[in-house]
């Protein structure tokens, strides 16, 4: 089983950004800290403050699974579910070329 | 200046997927040959097989600026024209966590 990617664009309700960054933020270490994280990381949008976007990638399924049933995950989600307009996620596959 | 990231989300008209993909994997060789990439990475979604994603990241905004006048950069951007149904691209700056 190949390692996923997965790239996920969330938009912060008007007045919401800097409260979503924080969430973001905190979300980022203990989600490196998992065994199955390869990279984890958070940007924010030149153009438009209130869009960020997540990069990550995870060793195979399972990891991902593991990582969306911890504790701070769920905890993440609750947090940021009255902060954020949209969420996109993308699970990707890397293409060889 | 700072690293720069692009996030772009390119989604293939019905029928193209193929065509779209054989253009976007032409694209990955001579942008990683530019001084100025860091990252670059082609992407198929898992879930909808016409939506791709690529993961880059240039050295600063001149190397983008660079990138997008090179005529390689501009043959592929004619030859996706016809095949995209829709092309997202998010400029971004990695968050220090």
């Amino acid at each position: 089983m190949s390692a996923i990617s997965i790239t996920a664009i969330l938009q912060a309700k008007p007045g919401k950004e800097q409260l979503l960054y924080q969430e973001l933020v905190k979300a980022v270490t203990p989600s490196r800290s998992e065994e199955g994280c390869i990279k984890y990381v958070l940007h924010q949008s030149i153009e438009n403050k209130a869009v960020f976007v997540f990069y990550e990638i995870w060793k195979d399924e399972e990891s991902i699974n593991f990582h969306i049933e911890t504790d701070h995950y769920k905890q993440f989600r609750r947090n940021i579910e009255g902060l954020i307009e949209s969420r996109q996620v993308y699970r990707l596959q890397e293409v060889d070329s």
